[in-house]
């Protein structure tokens, strides 16, 4: 009921945490919801989210890392073994791309040959040593 | 030395672990190094890998998913502020699409209107209610 926006208040995965909105779920603990991605890339493909409002994975609290991320393994597992997958893909968008502002881990069914590919994108090559030796620099700066 | 496939020995993150081949490497602490990907989505573009050779995030023990993901949420910040990002993508590919078979999350810096989409893939729809019920009964199955 409240207008704060940090609340999650309004947020379509609150409200899937809260019973609010239906979804098909999978497994719930203390610390996640998962449930079906209504748009699947694969059957199975299932996004697991905390039960709290948190935006992004650096706004994940340090102590929920780890219940966060178990549940995430587990469903991985369970994902892989129901859909008698060859593997499966783990991703989250934080922000870019990132469809509804609470954090979430999609988990795919992979098969061997199933026309998606790993990282789609072209990638690139550091144009040289020192250049790959500054970018190291500047992130190793920031932890 | 061994011959031992699970051991890690011949594995290419082993041997960026252990410093016998060259990564321009941005974080290390007791669970996990980070180092650039070598062939980047974009510039900072890192590589989070367990100390630990495990196959993939199954793989991972329930003790070492904390201290794992702790650290790619912390190497996530730092990339993101180190390239002035406005967001990233954080993924892993457990055996289809894996190119090294020792566990690796990606972190990438992204900017809106960078060329990347989140899911660059089509995606489908479940045909129907029931079809979508069967699948999530599955997973709970196996969980
Ligand atoms: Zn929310
Ligand atoms: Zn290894």
């Amino acid at each position: 009921m409240s207008a704060d926006p940090t609340d999650g208040s309004g947020c379509v995965f609150c409200r899937i945490v809260d019973g609010e909105l239906p979804a098909f779920r999978v497994h719930e603990d203390g610390a996640v919801v998962a449930f079906l991605d209504r748009r699947p890339l694969f059957p199975g493909h299932t996004l697991v989210v905390p039960r709290s409002h948190v935006e992004t994975l650096t706004d994940l609290p340090e102590e929920s890392v780890g219940p966060y991320f178990g549940a995430v393994r587990r469903v991985t597992g369970a994902v892989e073994r129901a859909m008698e997958a060859e593997g499966s893909f783990v991703a989250g968008n934080n922000r870019v791309s990132q469809s509804v502002p609470h954090l979430h881990m999609h988990v795919v069914p992979r098969r061997r040959k199933d026309g998606l590919r790993g990282f789609f994108w072209p990638r690139g090559r550091y144009p040289d040593e020192s250049e790959a030796r500054g970018v190291a620099a500047r992130i190793r700066a920031e932890l």
